[in-house]
């Protein structure tokens, strides 16, 4: 049964998990949209408590400053969806969670826009060793797709900076 | 297709939020082996973000002493599988997140026992207005099921001691 549900190995999630216990470096996690789904596809994957420490959920905004020290005046002026606040959750839980690397997510699942903001806007973004990214997505479906679709990709940024980066 | 993904009303998360709904009261959670998976099954509810403000993963035995408060010398006497410990957690969340209550979860699940635990050892808590409740369960099959049952189990706590508390 367990065989069932595992990823798969060549999944985005193993990917990570498997890229960094070759490097002895570790990650943690701070989620808006997805909520826990990030943190908990990663520990669906075998050996992960080796280089995955834990995270943050920031559903609520005010949690994204309390919690990960995104800056009060950053949220105030642009809102909870916005790739300068993606960028300082990752680098808020990477300092929060001591860990090599830092992985956000923040967007608007829906069903209804977001301050402003359109169904399907995400922003994901990287801390590491070497600087910090963020990648904008357009992303179509409901909720769960939404959210999936952006664990997946902020997996995949995370897998291009640990490829990009010089091995510690 | 959302239709289809989302939980039943009957589900025993849509049963916390309609509940905490009802009492204008909100909810936080904070997990080390189900890891992101009860904040994830939360926000699969529409109208979570009414009261489910976040939580914490702490996945890695030192942020449950760093991000959600536990007292160091507990989880050096006792380890991470304790129900001392999950009070402190589901106390810790509730502290941190600003929320009504708190719910933690902490346990083994698996392949291997841990520190001395058998695979299956889980402890539920949930910290409340009116005072702290841990469960412990003895629970069966892989990793997964064992997650997903841990989930339903603190979010039934909860809902028990929703009923319990007079409302605010």
């Amino acid at each position: 049964m367990a065989e069932s549900v595992e990823p798969p190995v060549g999944s985005p999630a193993a990917a990570v998990v498997h890229a960094l216990v070759d490097r002895g470096e570790t990650f943690g996690v701070v989620e808006s949209l997805t909520g826990g789904l990030l943190a908990a596809t990663i520990v669906d994957v075998a050996g992960a408590s080796a280089v995955f420490r834990g995270g943050l959920v920031v559903y609520a905004t005010d949690l994204k400053a309390s919690l990960a020290g995104v800056p009060d005046g950053l949220l105030a002026e642009r809102g909870p969806v916005d790739p300068d606040v993606a960028l300082a959750l990752a680098e808020g839980v990477r300092q929060r969670c001591g860990t090599d690397w830092g992985v956000a997510t923040t967007g608007v699942a829906g069903p209804e826009p977001q301050g402003g903001k359109p169904v399907g806007m995400v922003f994901v973004a990287v801390s590491g060793p070497t600087g910090a990214v963020v990648r904008e997505l357009d992303l179509d479906g409901d909720r769960l797709a939404i959210r999936t679709d952006t664990v997946t990709d902020a997996l995949r940024l995370l897998a291009d900076q640990i490829h990009a980066a010089p091995a510690g």
